[in-house]
């Protein structure tokens, strides 16, 4: 019962698609933000749901962690195998297997992003609207309940799968939610898995909801003079009940970042992007409608950017915003940040979290879904740095405990893998050890991905 | 260690609100369909989640059984204390404890029904969208994860409650999600007891999502020449994208019923009723496209509920659904049913249905929530005819089997309770012993509501 004999049986059942080259094991154990490189024993790379479930039945015997691997481009480290054993790369299951137009569906692999998927949507006039930014697998985005600029129109993972498979840790096979568009049968497992982090079982297919793509859009950006004025126009604008489709907050250091890496060229004032999704006539009013709340907040007048280019190459810069924060300072990594709060709080988060990062001595960018109540104060560090690394905890820690004083989450959409745990408690108080009876009941041997979410998940 | 040694330790704790009067087990032991009167040993009357907790406490020292107990609207028999014990009767903690206009949320106890909570928010320009016709308790109504006729458009509970708390099995209380509108910390445990029937915990709060009451709503009626027209003109609506507030589905059965209950005065031929949200201009616009479409399947001209007085009379028409469905044979039960399908197979599944029940010499009413693929086929059912008992489990048989092959689920909004255990293996297979596993490390004394949902919970 060793890692060292699962990897044997691995190899008898995958053949050379159970790596353990140098090359794979150090590119499966690198992140996009802090965390130390862990590279794991092996990487299993399944094409079937039946692979996986054989792949998990011997790391069920033989005590070896799973970590599910899929784009990588989580913001916790999530896909880092940190107790060794295998790093279950699902990248090969990455086909769309159906598009159901009539019921505004697909049934895709875990290993399919978000952008490949637009893509094979692209002749049916429906899109599938979770964007959180990076191209993210569709299994990686179901398992950190992954959001993004539009989820404040069109909902967040948890609103957007009706059903998934999964393999449990024994290697058993099992189907959550309904292809119905609702159901009250049984337990929810299909909201159990969606955001539990590979921590109950992987997930092998997904049935995710289709949006019709409006008939027309028009994104704009909108500079006020001060932060406050952008989050309490921003606060106005969703009590009106207009319905955003994105509506993006990027302050002053944000912007100037976006300069640095991208020429953007824009005004270092706290700048609002927006998205207006309708019928033509709807989106004019929309735009009408948000001008004058933005005006009596002060802000310049709107750009529009109105052709599918311009639009495309606004959005394109948004979602390089943790590039763009690294960018400010030369050789820095980004320490990212996530709290979400009631959209009445917002203002007082975003203020604070301005001024803590400036007392502390950080560089801090602030980009948020700032419709949803969604922000990132994303501080840049030099991680041999010990005494900005403190300080950055420091930031988070406080950026944290104002979250929840405020009566929000600690994420909004990055979850908690390694950096987040400490949080956990906080947060959750005596409903954790009801997420502890679960994880014991799903994963009693602790095999998957081992050492994230709960704090004493060793 | 006897239900006696907990109701003598209740009295001590409640006093006079530990009632074991026959009257009030004999009213605790009703329900509104075809379940035997199954009265508790005592009733509890709690005022606060302290109270609540103590006598969980009790009842988990003393294995005494727990049924918590709302409006006594479930129609499958989820009130009843099948297994003796505790009715815990929630109607005391029925208030509105907060109402948070600037993030449209509102925080109440689970008592108070969903009509009440209306009435005290109509200073605010805000209402609570979950309508399931009755007069649910809050409480109730998250417990069986119900939903009605206006979720096409706002959803569920699944997709109306932020925030709750809970008392569990041993009176722990628990606080499950945030107030913030999204989170991606730890298990979704709000989705988790959301549709959890009472039988993981016992839910004293909630922080339920509010919605700005449209500036302008219509509602209409709109009759077809036979079912099938009726559910393709459905399905096209809502493959269109348009934004249907209510979009129900009457048989010729229905409408024969609500002209012998109600003096409905309808020609006996399938009917949808219909509402419209919006801008004026907005429903006007969405008033016009579904009259072109519904004209398309060869429906007469609309008629249009213009006045508050005529809208509200059409709704209380139709959520009488249950009485008028009993009232096509004296002295006759009604036996609900309540599948929901994808909605490009609703055509399929309701003429089935229809047939099945002439086949099966049922009277039978279909009446639903189309927009989602969610119908109700009630069966006029005298309880002490066994024959007749026998078809209509037949039936209903049948119509799980019919779901379940078209991709849907055996119960759309209604929930298991004691009528639908004998379909939970069907639709979810392995996933049931997940199921299992969590109620297990939630409850291992099986002390809440015990004998419901899960097939083998005795």
């Amino acid at each position: 019962m060793t890692i060292d004999t699962a990897l044997s049986r691995l190899t008898d059942l995958l053949g050379d698609r159970l790596s353990t080259s140098d090359a794979d094991l150090a590119l499966h154990g690198q992140n996009e933000t802090y965390y130390a490189d862990t590279p794991p024993h092996g990487v299993a790379y399944p094409e079937t749901t039946e692979e996986v479930s054989e792949i998990l039945k011997i790391c069920h015997d033989e005590n070896c962690p799973v970590t599910a691997y899929g784009a990588a481009s989580s913001l916790e480290g999530q896909h880092l195998a940190i107790r060794g054993g295998i790093s279950l790369d699902m990248n090969r299951m990455n086909r769309v297997l159906a598009v159901n137009a009539e019921d505004m569906n697909a049934v895709v692999q875990p290993g399919l992003t978000r952008i490949a998927l637009n893509e094979e949507l692209r002749a049916t006039g429906l899109f599938f609207s979770v964007d959180p930014g990076a191209d993210a697998s569709m299994g990686g985005m179901a398992a950190t309940r992954a959001s993004g600029t539009t989820a404040v129109r069109y909902g967040t993972m948890r609103d957007n799968i009706l059903a998934m498979e999964a393999v449990m840790a024994d290697g058993t096979v099992i189907r959550t939610g309904t292809k119905a568009r609702k159901s009250s049968t049984g337990y929810d497992l299909n909201h159990l898995l969606i955001g539990s982090e590979g921590t109950l079982g992987i997930i092998t297919e997904l049935t995710v909801k289709l949006h019709g793509i409006p008939e027309a859009i028009s994104a704009a950006t909108c500079r006020f003079e001060s932060v406050e004025d952008a989050v309490n126009c921003v606060i106005l604008t969703i009590q009106s009940g207009l319905p955003m489709a994105r509506i993006e907050l990027l302050d002053e250091m944000m912007v100037r970042g976006f300069n640095q890496y991208a020429g953007a060229g824009l005004p270092e004032k706290p700048h609002l992007f927006l998205e207006f999704h309708g019928s033509p006539a709807g989106v004019t009013e929309q735009m009408e409608t948000f001008a004058a709340l933005a005006g009596d907040f002060g802000a310049e007048a709107m750009k529009t950017a109105t052709t599918t280019e311009d639009r495309n190459a606004l959005w394109a810069m948004r979602h390089k915003a943790h590039y763009a924060s690294a960018a400010l300072g030369a050789g820095k990594h980004i320490w990212p940040t996530d709290v979400c709060v009631p959209i009445s709080q917002l203002a007082e988060a975003v203020v604070q979290a301005q001024r803590d990062a400036v007392a502390m001595g950080l560089t801090c960018t602030i980009v948020g879904h700032v419709g949803d109540g969604n922000f990132h104060a994303g501080l840049s560090v030099d991680p041999g740095n010990a005494d900005e690394m403190a300080r950055a905890k420091l930031f988070t820690g406080k950026l944290a405990e104002t979250a929840l004083r405020l009566g929000g989450t600690v994420s909004g959409e990055h979850g908690i893998g390694i950096g987040k745990q400490g949080y956990m408690d906080a947060e959750h108080g005596p409903a954790l050890a009801y997420m502890r009876a679960i994880k014991q009941g799903f994963d009693p041997k602790n095999i998957l991905n081992p050492g994230k979410m709960l704090p004493d998940n060793h």
